[in-house]
């Protein structure tokens, strides 16, 4: 049950599917700490909520939730989301959740990376620590320790054995300092059942994350990445998206075909309001969030279920664009767009508070 | 997921299984107060930990604990034990967990009843208020609410219709003062499925929940009840035990069935020492457990399992002959003795640590 295993999981034959891949269902924390999310996080839950009804009604939610917080979580969600306490230290399941992993037989197994806060931005962060071991518990699913700190939002997976990932977060010292290239990118292929990694340089501008790949670009489908894209050489998201473009035109994947890349529009630049900033918070260790500072959004922060794409909502100008592309990449799903600035105020978007948990049964 | 229903189980044609008949597996709480367990709960856990290893040998466990002890818990506890965190004041999941309710298509569903800590010995009790329906929440069982303050060890169940109670518990005013004797019979008729309520009189002697029914007696099988026994007229135990006997020796179960009593022997007296005392507790609410009290034990208070009978050892003068009678009584199953004086000591034994689910699908 609580199966703490020692060897691989690419020996094994596992390997982490691609988020298109069928779901048994996603996995969500509640958000609830009011030095990083305005007026008590009321907001915030609405957010959370919307995003968690609408996965609801294509594949089974669980909301993980303090003690304090449990019952206004079960009364706040529809009857069909399922809320179980798990403690945390913030609301980012992508980051701190087990990343799952299956094989042919259709056998589901949880990663359970290290996690330091993205580098330190807060401390403590041991009830984030756990989430991981906890989903594993509650599942039933046997358990890989990875021996590397690691956030699921740093990774994308093709499912057929290309992971994308940047330099920025992934090389940085503040997550690894003493693993080199080589050997992060051996983790990576032992824990996530990978053979090949393409490596892009930063991630999205004004991006607290250290650069996580998946507010930059994504994996559609194997060969095609989707990533944003900004004309403006004023603006530094301009240089960072040309060398990402020109990192991924030359490249390969797993399975040797060239990568196909969709640009998908850069919303803003989205700048905090006054009244959206959290700059008087107590806690030394508070993530202090300064009115004007730039936002870091973007629509590659999209969520895929079964059946669904979940895009951010984050700008007029750009939203119905971007929407519309996705409806081209993804013809046989549909797209539901949530307005989610409280959610981009708090430091991610909405493929930063899902995570996955792929078709199978534990074991 | 999460569903409440306002139909009533009895109607919807569930009923309570006997604890004999199959479980998918069995739940419980991990210790923690300091107040009520002492040296810290160390030596409790040791006892929690040796109950649920032995269960597990037979069938699935699931731990439940706050996020505090979360993971002393899960060190502690073998791998094949689920630890799932629930925040509790107590644990004693028999009485605040959620009693499991069945259908003929082996449907499962989750009666939640009201919870006021035995009649007020405590408070607050929120958190253990909010145990069944977290118990419910991650099996995904519906549930239904029950209008009735009521714990689990207050009523044993033949699964065949048959409720057995006692009146000192279930008719106290410190439970459903509102609520008269034909009111109460009726909520367990509509909540257990059953048709029949065998009343007894007061419960064990000096036991602190107002006489749960389940550390006097208990169905061993349909038309079987054990029933824990005292020749010596100077123990108060023995009036009570008369009088059971005589209200059991007249009756008939739902099914028309004649009763057969089976007498069990009462341990010691047993005495609280002094190094099990604390007296010295500075919370307002704490209960008090002072030194030269009498022990509320019995060994009615085992737990049935799939192919096993767990029993409390309690008195080497009495265990090898309350060990025989049970395994006369269950010739099919493996009985297991485990010395349960720390359990105990904080006001229970195996079976109100203990809670069945049986087997089936939520639905």
């Amino acid at each position: 049950m609580a199966e703490i295993l020692t060897s691989l999981p690419a020996a094994d034959g596992f390997r982490m599917p691609a988020e298109w891949e069928p779901h048994a269902g996603t996995w969500m924390i509640w958000p609830e700490r009011p030095d990083n999310w305005r007026q008590g996080a009321a907001p915030a839950q609405d957010a959370f909520v919307a995003v968690a009804s609408a996965i609801a009604r294509f594949e089974p939610v669980t909301m993980l939730t303090s003690a304090g917080q449990w019952a206004r979580a079960r009364a706040a969600l529809p009857a069909n989301v399922r809320v179980v306490e798990a403690s945390s230290d913030d609301s980012w399941c992508r980051d701190s959740g087990a990343t799952f992993v299956t094989d042919a037989a259709g056998r589901v197994r949880a990663v359970n990376w290290r996690f330091n806060a993205w580098g330190g931005l807060y401390a403590p962060c041991d009830q984030d620590e756990l989430i991981a071991a906890k989903m594993a518990e509650i599942e039933g699913t046997p358990r890989y320790d990875a021996p590397l700190v690691l956030e699921g939002g740093s990774i994308h997976v093709d499912g057929e054995g290309t992971v994308l990932t940047t330099e920025e977060c992934l090389l940085n010292p503040n997550r690894n300092p003493s693993l080199t290239r080589e050997e992060i990118e051996r983790h990576l292929r032992d824990y996530l059942g990978a053979s090949k990694v393409i490596w892009l340089g930063a991630g999205l501008v004004d991006d607290e994350t250290s650069g996580h790949i998946d507010n930059l670009a994504c994996f559609v489908r194997p060969g095609v990445v989707a990533l944003t894209w900004c004309d403006d050489p004023a603006d530094p998201q301009h240089a960072i998206s040309v060398d990402a473009y020109e990192r991924l035109s030359g490249r390969t994947d797993a399975c040797g075909r060239g990568i196909e890349i969709v640009k998908l529009p850069l919303p803003g630049p989205l700048y905090r309001a006054p009244d959206e900033a959290i700059e008087d918070a107590a806690a030394d260790n508070a993530y202090q969030r300064y009115a004007q500072e730039r936002l870091g959004a973007s629509y590659a922060n999209f969520y895929l279920g079964n059946g669904f794409v979940l895009m951010p909502l984050l700008d007029p100008r750009t939203d119905e664009k971007a929407r519309a592309i996705l409806a081209g990449l993804f013809p046989e799903r549909e797209v539901i767009g949530l307005p989610t600035r409280e959610i981009v105020l708090g430091g991610g978007n909405i493929h930063c508070i899902t995570q996955q948990q792929p078709a199978g049964k534990a074991g």
